[in-house]
Formats: structure tokens, C-alpha cells, sequence
């Protein structure tokens, strides 16, 4: 089958890998409808994340069930499944208070640009539609199983309520999504951060009700401004740089919250700036997990749709480009259809 | 009238100082009935904090009001009062989402341990008894001013709930009282982290189910020991020390939460720690001033009392001696009587 290999930083390739079989028991195998190119991918892709050997890459993705093993009760061949980034037995302590990225038995599932994965841990991971889903719905219940399924943690987080001003960090796909995920949620305002057109128009669309162009102590400043001098709320750091992380905790109202699901590089968060402010900080790797059966009802119900953080949509073969574009900010999201 | 002066490191002595008048219009004055030492006067004592000129000292109160400004209309003189360490007008917006000690036109209450203290902002900062306390609820109340309202706040940051498990990293009077708190909102288990009999004896009568005398790592796995390998749901951090923050934060489970109060000396936060374990953050400058009518209808019925971390009670003319079996770790708490 087909596959996604990344050789070093900026050569990314589509090559012929060996099949993926049933190995435990407890293991699915499925046939990839649609997968995509994460932020967090061009962490290696740009060279800041080392990248020693050929590594198959993605870990998002929707499919139909191909096999399962002999201990898979909940999932069936033929189903369409969605599934996390990371396999859960959800059956743990962890999972049952909801934080399935940090399953006792969590494992990554790597490789999932290709035609085929396997998805260990089947049971506690993949969530099956009702039916098979039309292609129109295909990008949504795919954004289900990373972005939105972050953006919606990112906002669970910060305790996200109606009535609650927020702001976004981050305009990549999970920060829009978590423009969506606050707007369900009931925020009554919702303050994206973005200097790029495009996102700018989506986030409006997904529910911004203010664009604040500004960064770092100016853009600290715009949100005071638009909140009376308060500070936000809620606030959504999706990026996970230092600087992002400042920006998030210098925006939030005392006693406000910070949740963070940009995966951090360089930051570091000094007790006293956290003390006096009494700023309160949620986050991390998010347990999609938790949220997939409530996320695809609303997708499918067509309440919502946060497959329009998909702006490219291209063959698996041409992977290359979908990368490059997201690299060079061309692309919100690239969807690969194997 | 006399008050305490902090002249440098281990120089603490008691001396006749200028009697407060009504400054503001919002300003009342306060005839002390009980004042005593904090655990964080102690940084200032022992040379830690920078004292760089003679200083009144002292932050917690209870006392007869004397008289108060022309605006104060909510506490009127001959009343008992309560008051928090920060003054706070209680009607800006951060106070009105309970954190006053982030009020915008917040200020220190300073040099309490004296016979007499201005306390402004006085409508926003104290809370009258229902009537005069009998001698015995005196030194509870006291405890509500502080350590009691700042160990209330740990509970509540780290959202303490019937059934929890929680853990307290400390054994001052501010860990001691996280633990009442604790056991107060009804958490099932608490582990007390303290290798000091008597504040162990203490910790006990509170509602301590476990002692764990281990510090480190090791404390950290006997947490884990004690909890089936999960943590615990609350840590409730009462010191503000890199390692007792470390240690907070691997003691808690994924998803859990961590309520801090010590006031941070050397704390640094790695964003991947938090990221990868889930844990929440949420503390600082206790907000006593929300949880003051709260604490004092609690003890004022003898729900509960909180001033059993009072185990030396000298008069104010001894404050040297009360400083120094702090410091030496021979009492818990010392209250003053002017």
C-alpha cells in the first residue's frame, strides 16, 4: 500500500510500505477515506523537531473498518469509524475521568497518510457513524478526529460558559476551530487573534464577533480594550510558543483561564506571574477521545461544521504539496484522499 | 501606640509608633483584639525577602471598629470585624468574580501587629460578627482573616468536591487549614504530607486519612501508593517552593488539579510538564475577602475551628519570642494580644 514517509525536513514523500495486519487482538485495521496535514507535522517538517530516519507520518484520519481482531466487541468490519491520535483503552482511570491521551495503555497511531492503519487498542479508539456519511461530511467528521476535537478541549479547558468573552491565540485550523467550539459553547464574544485575511474570514464565520490584528504586549492591550479593561474570560492558546503562551495569560481576567493545546516548545511559566494574576492554566494533548461521540453527532446533524478548515483538498500522492502549502501558509488545512 | 517594627533579618521588636487616623473617607480604624505571625512574615525575617528599612509588620486582624471614614456605610464603630490582608472595594469587576485580592483598587493592609490599625476601603475589606465573639471564638475568626480563607482558597482552586482525594503539600498553619477546608467540602481522603508530630497530630484532627512523612520523589510515589498508581484528584500546594510545586504536580492525577498558595519563591513552570500531564493550575493571593462571611458563619456556629493552628498565645510586647518559635519551627502559629 501506499504510505507517507518524511526523510528530513521539507522531503516528504509517498512511498510503497508493507501492509498493515492485525497484530493484537485488541488492533483494527482500516481503509482510509481521508487524512490530513497537521500544524503540529511541520514541527518536523520545518527541522525544529529532529527527524533521525524515514518516518511514516499523520495521525488523523477517517476510514472503514477493514478486520479486527478477536477481542474487538464494539467495532465491526464495514463500519466508518473516526478515530484519535492517540489509542485508549478507555477503560482506565485516566480515561473514565475523561483524559484518554493520557490512557495507561495510550499509544500513538503513526503513519495514518496512507491507504491503510492500523489502530491499535480498537475498541477504546474509534467511534463508528450511524451510517455510512455522505462526502459532503466526510471533511467534518474528519476535523473531528484532531482539530476539532482540540479547539473543543481548548474551550472545555478554559471553561468556556454562554455568556463568556473569549479570545483565540493561534489562527492555524485548531484555533479556528476553537473559534466554532466556543460559539457552541455559547461565548458571547469571541476575540480571534489573526493578521491573515483568510482566517480572519473564517474565524467571522465560525463565529468571531472581533479580529484583534496585533501581537505580544499590542495585541495584550486591543483585548483589554475591547473588555473594559478586564481581560478575557477564557483563553484559547493554539500554538504553544512562548511567546503565545505570554500573550494568553497577559489576555485573561484575574481568576480567568487559559487553555492550551498548542503543543509547547520553549515555554516557561514563572509561579510569581501566576500567582498574582491568578490566572488558573488547563490543557495539553487533548482527549479527543472524550469528545468524538458529541462532536459526530453534531456534525451529522449538521449543526455544525468544522470541515471548512480545509482549504486544499489533493490525491495522497501529491502529500508533497499539501505540506509545502501548509508550510508556506497557503493552505488553512490540506484533505489527502487516498 | 505600640506596634511591631521589622528593623532587618531576626530583628523584630515592638516599639511606640504614631496611632492611625481616618486618611480616606472609605478608612476605618480598628482597636486590635488579636493579631499574629504569618508563615510568609518569616521570608522577611530570615533575610529571604529584602528588607531594606525599618517596617511595620503584620496582616491579619480581628478587632473593634473605632471609628471609619464619611463614605463607609456598612461597618459602623463598636462592631467586631474580620478583615482580609488585602483591602479590596468589593464592587470592582474582579472582585465581583471573587478575586479581590486582584481588586483594581487593591491595597495592603500593613502593620497589623499593633494596637491599632487603618484599614482602608473598609465597606469592601471587612465583614462585621453577628455580635460580640465570647473569648473562645476569637482566635477561629482570626484564623478566617488568613490562614483559614488562604487554605479555603487552595481547596476551592483545586476543586475539592465530596468524594475527592487530596492531597496537602505543607504542614504550616495555611497546609493544616487546607486540610479542615478539605475535609469541610467533603473530600473522602486526605493525605497529609508532614513529618512534624504535632502538626501530624493536628493534621489528623482536622480530617487527615494519611500521613505520608516522605518528601521528593518519594513522597511522590507514596502519593501514587496511596492512590492505586492514579494521584490524587486535589493537590493542595501550602508552601511556594520549587520542590514543593514539583512535587504538587507529580503527586496529582492526570486531569487533576492543583490549588496553590504558598506565595512562589523560585517556582518555574515547564509548559511541557503541564502539557504531557494533564494537570490544572490555579491559584495565588488567597481572595479571603469571598469566603469571609462563608468562614465566619462557620465558626461563629461552631461548625468548625480553625484557630486550633494557634498553639502559643504571648502578648503583643512578646512578638520577638512569637517571631522566633516560628521560625524555629516551636509553635505552628503565635497569636498576639495587644
Amino acid at each position: 500500500m501506499r504510505g507517507t514517509v518524511l526523510h528530513g525536513p521539507g522531503d516528504v514523500r509517498i512511498e510503497e510500505r508493507a501492509e498493515p495486519k492485525i497484530v493484537e487482538a485488541t488492533d483494527a485495521v482500516i481503509r482510509t477515506v481521508a487524512t490530513c496535514v497537521c500544524g503540529s507535522d511541520l514541527w518536523s517538517y520545518r527541522g525544529i523537531n529532529d527527524v533521525p530516519k524515514p518516518t511514516p507520518f499523520g495521525h488523523e484520519y477517517v476510514g472503514v473498518v477493514e478486520a479486527v481482531g478477536g477481542e474487538v466487541t464494539a467495532i465491526r468490519p464495514g463500519q466508518f469509524v473516526v478515530g484519535s491520535f492517540y489509542a485508549s483503552d478507555n477503560t482506565c482511570p485516566h480515561c473514565r475521568f475523561g483524559y484518554q491521551t493520557s490512557c495507561e495503555r495510550k499509544q500513538p497511531v503513526p503513519g495514518c497518510q496512507s491507504e491503510l492503519i492500523r489502530v491499535p487498542l480498537a475498541d477504546g479508539t474509534l467511534v463508528a457513524t450511524p451510517d455510512e456519511p455522505s462526502d459532503e461530511l466526510v471533511p467534518s467528521l474528519l476535523a473531528c478526529s484532531d482539530v476539532m476535537g482540540t479547539g473543543w478541549f481548548a474551550a472545555v479547558a478554559a471553561e468556556v460558559r454562554p455568556g463568556s468573552t473569549v479570545a483565540v491565540v493561534g489562527d492555524g485550523a485548531v484555533g479556528l476551530s476553537a473559534v466554532l467550539a466556543a460559539r457552541e459553547m455559547g461565548a458571547e464574544r469571541i476575540i480571534a487573534m489573526s493578521r491573515h485575511e483568510t482566517r480572519q474570514s473564517l474565524a467571522r464565520e465560525f463565529g468571531a464577533t472581533d479580529v484583534v490584528t496585533e501581537r505580544g504586549d499590542e495585541g495584550v492591550e486591543r483585548i483589554k480594550d475591547l473588555t473594559a479593561g478586564v481581560g478575557a474570560d477564557a483563553v484559547l492558546e493554539c500554538v504553544g510558543t512562548g511567546e503565545s503562551m505570554r500573550q494568553a495569560l497577559r489576555s485573561t481576567r484575574p481568576g480567568g483561564n487559559v487553555g492550551f493545546v498548542g503543543v509547547p516548545h520553549g515555554v516557561e511559566i514563572a509561579g510569581p506571574e501566576l500567582f498574582w494574576t491568578h490566572v488558573a492554566l488547563r490543557g495539553g494533548a487533548a482527549p479527543v477521545r472524550r469528545f468524538l461521540p458529541d462532536l459526530i453527532e453534531r456534525v451529522w446533524n449538521g449543526w455544525t461544521d468544522p470541515g471548512r478548515v480545509f482549504d486544499l483538498t489533493l490525491p495522497l500522492s501529491e502529500v508533497a504539496e499539501a505540506y509545502s502549502a501548509m508550510d508556506e501558509r497557503r493552505a488553512i488545512k490540506a484533505l489527502l484522499q487516498p
